[in-house]
């Protein structure tokens, strides 16, 4: 046996040899082939720490590490094999997708130890990055463009969302205040605290950017007396949301508009988009802080709900093409584009990505229980690319490496900004007050002059 | 009468045309020196729209809008006026303190107003800079510049700060849980929501750069059973720390060391940092990330607390030759360069900036009963510079020209993180708490997979 590299043990690692029985047996070549395998499985997941086997086409078996493995990786071909060594990410996916890849065992915990693995040498990072790039340039988010990226996802058809998200269709993370809330539970939870965060005054006017299927919209009109403009490029969506809004009788309070955020128009008293930054682009950021500025009154409050990052990266190349086109997660300095040009205050950020990942771990279950209907919708390709998507997000977010950033912001003179955040507290978010009394608590900074 | 500018109006602005009696009476010339003067004010104060009188030496009035004037300015000599206007910040701070510039009727009222004035045009900007910086260049904060500089305000003496600073001698903003809450009552609340962000955890070790008169180490140490490595240049608070830790019984759990923040070494669970990075200047944001980097646990929480800004501005030349020596005050986007390269995660940021505004005047209102005894220990210079400095900073945070952060972030893997901020909110924040359970409520990330 050739030594074996600290991070890379033959499967069965209890000090016995590698068995290769099933693997051709041709003497020496067998050795450097499994060599070979080794210095790849080490390159393709360096330093990986808990043990996963990976068994390939040919028989031949690798772990990352001595133990009982958490996952068995099985590669079922050559070509994904050898495609796999050049374009990483792009090619788990797809041959996932397509069951040239199969995962048996703790799939997310196999997810988590592979996005917390150190990341490859820069320069393996730089290559990876330009072959992903020449295999699938990310979309622009031009207004036209914006429109083709939303239509590839959230235009699947409302009965496929239907089959498992919560029944308000909220696709964006929830608030879990205990960690036994249901889903359901947790997304109500989640839009009272944004209400709450937004210090919503009856009467008042709200602008929202990217309303998926309306729910939060609702939720402010109904339970905090407000008027709502909602934007949305999704056809399906902005249909069911109009439906569900005039059955619920709030009509006369919510506008749903079937427009790209930046035909946003008016004054309001408060701007808020939960989930849409993901899909505004970096290259966009500054355009989207003049219009906030120039829609929010002066005494106006906004809030920003997005995926993020703790430093700039690149969106995985795979998730970008097959899943969300255009999709970026901007870092907190990132962020810092739309409000420093324009004056805006931060008030207030709240980290909630662990909440995200008890999100998924609900989606990736229902999804899960109602595979056949999916199926049925789709095909076995597509259930697996989204349990895929599904899996890799809350593996990301269990593993830090994506956030959930709540940002509240002010225009920088206002001065109308809650005293303390005791009213996001002095109550349970849940289950929902019906009608929330919001008038005490505010301190206004003139005031105490 | 020349027509008046729309933001200059003559100060007896009722209709009537100014009263030039006292000024030299010399026909055509009086017209125009009363119009140059009116356009000095504009450029001076470019968009003020509450009335305010300026008095000159030569018995010259003017107002910035027409109306009862909130404040009276009175420039006492011509030196001061033509300095004005090619170095207002510092000739204002300066001429202020030595009494060539008298302000009466409302002082903070008059700063909020300066403050809030939109901004001279960028030529004017820069070369008000320009002249600002050749004639005082900031100062640096290498280690051994910092020493100096951190002397220059600190070691004004214990006695200075006993007179007007609150019993423990807290010298950052406090928190006010309601709006009647004592000085003495806000500092405690504010270290007591120091700790339960921090989520102290008795037996854990802390590491506090920059400890002031240790009332945050002591708060730590008694109340949260933690034991707290404080670092710090000042040679007099150090002195004062060490003895109140020795009287308190706490010389064991609290280690005081006089010493830069660049000293720290070791592993701790803790690293905190209350009212410092103003002093550390932007260079260093980056060393500063990986010294945190290097000393906190895997499993670590940190947290920063500074004044900043909505976007990156220089710190007014005045203050940073007269009082803060290498002060800086840093933008978000300028505080991510400490998180971003290492991998932080940032988890909760908290702006109070109108606690700020609160804090200072309270010390105000009492620096004035105290001016006396001010001025028997030093002169009236003194007293008057100090009075600027704190009327301006509470204008500063008034106006939203400067804010208050509390940053919190964890390392960027780590999942000990708290589930909800119930935990800041479950007790009141004051009366404090002797003994805090903090045991329950934490929900680790990994325990949900």
């Amino acid at each position: 046996m050739t030594p074996m590299p600290h991070d890379v043990a033959p499967v069965s690692a209890n000090g016995k040899s590698l068995d290769l029985a099933d693997a051709p047996s041709n003497g020496q070549p067998r050795e450097r082939r499994l060599a070979f395998y080794q210095w790849l499985i080490r390159h393709l997941f360096p330093g990986v720490k808990v043990p996963i086997r990976i068994v390939f086409y040919n028989g031949i078996e690798v772990a990352t590490a001595p133990g009982t493995p958490i996952a068995t990786v099985r590669i079922r071909d050559r070509t994904t094999f050898l495609l796999m060594a050049v374009n990483l990410d792009m090619t788990f996916g797809d041959a996932y997708s397509e069951g040239r890849i199969e995962v048996e065992g703790d799939f997310l915990a196999f997810l988590v130890e592979a996005f917390r693995a150190p990341p490859a040498p820069a320069t393996v990072q730089v290559l990876r990055h330009w072959i992903a790039r020449w295999n699938a340039r990310p979309r622009p988010n031009s207004v036209d463009k914006s429109r083709d990226n939303v239509w590839h996802h959230y235009d699947l058809g409302n009965d496929f969302y239907k089959l498992w998200l919560d029944e308000q269709l909220v696709y964006t993370c929830a608030y879990f205040p205990t960690s036994t809330a249901t889903l359901e539970e947790a997304q109500i939870a989640k839009m009272e605290r944004v209400c709450r965060k937004l210090w919503l005054k009856p009467g008042e006017t709200v602008v929202e950017a990217g309303c998926g299927w309306g729910a939060l919209a609702r939720h402010m009109a109904k339970h905090h007396g407000v008027k709502v403009r909602a934007f949305n490029l999704s056809r399906e969506q902005v249909a069911y949301a109009r439906q569900r809004a005039r059955e619920e009788g709030l009509a006369d309070r919510i506008e749903y508009v079937e427009a790209d955020y930046r035909s946003i128009t008016g004054q309001y008293d408060v701007f808020v988009s939960v989930g849409m930054l993901e899909h505004v682009g970096p290259q966009n950021y500054r355009a989207l802080g003049r219009l906030i500025h120039s829609v929010l009154k002066p005494t106006g409050r906004g809030l920003i709900h997005s995926i993020g990052r703790n430093h700039p990266c690149r969106t995985n190349p795979w998730l970008e093409k097959r899943i969300f086109p255009g999709a970026y997660m901007p870092s907190p300095r990132e962020i810092a584009r739309i409000f420093e040009p324009l004056d805006f205050s931060v008030v207030d950020v709240e980290n909630l990505r662990l909440h995200y990942a008890k999100t998924l771990e609900h989606w990736l279950q229902r999804f899960d229980g109602v595979a056949d209907k999916v199926r049925d919708m789709f095909d076995e390709r597509f259930v697996r690319m989204w349990r895929m998507y599904l899996a890799s997000s809350q593996a990301g977010f269990l593993s830090g490496t994506i956030q959930l950033f709540q940002y509240v912001f002010v225009p920088g003179k206002s001065n109308e900004i809650p005293w303390t955040r005791d009213q996001l507290y002095d109550r349970p978010t849940y289950p929902v007050p019906h009608h929330t009394s919001l008038s005490n608590g505010v301190m206004n900074g003139h005031g105490s002059l």
